[in-house]
């Protein structure tokens, strides 16, 4: 079952959709993504108490255009970082690029996961996956993570439109809407046999593990998963 | 000089602060980091046009004991990711654990980043350390971040308290308020030499960088240092 299910599959797709190097196409899209304005989502501003401006960037749930692709949320970047990991693979060791991948979720649906150990409706959870670079700058030795981006994930709960209540999209086309992965693909079968909450690797979210442990929302199968390995 | 200036001695400086493993002092601390509550710095509330709470975590500059320790930011974790990176060393290669670095800065900061290129007075910068795993749940090949929390240290720019602007600080007792680093360490005199933008790192911040050489920001050391390798 394990051998049908491997985030080496998505890495593969994910190298097809590469942003041109810096300082071309990836400036244009991350200049979108990163620079709040007005009109863009449901972005708030607000002042703290030594006057200055802070953002938010709330998002209030997943958005889509008229044929049901997703739109690209425009902040991830000012998410909720949950990890990183670095060359994950569920089946065979991977081959060609070294690759980071970071995980953001959308500030609303974390403030729930940290009162309640669950993902509310709405809920949108961001892959960004990035080139590996080992010499630059000064460093020499280890990992750091580059400018270009290679691949964008985003996993929705929205119970009302999806049975399973949660879908995939890849933005393998660019950051304009995604249409969604088909619910055939593996990634469906694997987050929903192995995830530790709620079809979502929590266990992989050393910050959000241990609220499910304490607030006890562990899915059964992983817990299951856990106990045969002790 | 660059042999002067290793990120390992940082690492290993760091390798000393290793909290208990889950579930014992880590969740107390985890706890008190990611729970929002009265009294706690100064988060805010905030509820977005869904009818949400969202909370935003200012913290509005760094706060510090009377004895000029500083405090840990309450609520880091909340603040905006700037890049992860693993077993990164300046000099000679590291030996011992497999590590990940994440970084994050306070988003009032962030934001006038974005819109300057440059960090305001106040600014705070957290290195958090955590563990690297290979083999866990489903993961066969790569590495995740474990929930082994192994150090915590913050740069901070306080013009009216440290000469040179800016100071470090290294949680390596423990989460409570930490003592200045002296200002003799090789990390004041790597920073200042090849950071890229104002004694930070800007240049192993991908979304950083781009702004950085747009608004002309770079430091001319590091100008002249990528110059001189093409």
């Amino acid at each position: 079952m394990w051998n049908g299910c491997s985030r080496r599959g998505s890495i593969v797709r994910m190298k097809r959709f590469k942003f041109p190097r810096l300082p071309v196409g990836w400036l244009v899209l991350m200049t979108a993504v990163i620079a709040p304005g007005p009109g863009t989502s449901a972005a708030e501003w607000s002042t703290d108490g030594a006057g200055r401006e802070a953002t938010i960037s709330t998002e209030a749930g997943p958005s889509y255009e008229s044929d049901g692709r997703l739109k690209l949320p425009a902040h991830y970047r000012e998410w909720i970082f949950l990890s990183s990991g670095i060359d994950m693979s569920y089946g065979a060791a991977k081959s060609g690029h070294s690759m980071f991948d970071n995980v953001f979720v959308e500030p609303t649906a974390y403030r729930e996961f940290v009162r309640t150990g669950r993902w509310p409706d709405g809920t949108s959870l961001v892959l960004e996956v990035r080139g590996a670079s080992e010499k630059g700058s000064i460093n020499q030795h280890g990992k750091f993570q580059s400018g270009d981006l290679m691949g964008l994930e985003v996993h929705v709960k929205d119970t009302k439109r999806f049975q399973g209540d949660w879908a995939f999209f890849s933005f393998s086309e660019g950051p304009g809407a995604a249409k969604i992965i088909p619910t055939t693909a593996e990634c469906y079968s694997c987050h929903q046999q192995h995830a530790a909450v709620d079809t979502t690797f929590v266990q992989f979210y050393p910050t959000l593990l241990s609220i499910a442990t304490v607030k006890g929302t562990l899915s059964p199968a992983y817990g299951a998963e856990e106990a045969a390995k002790r």
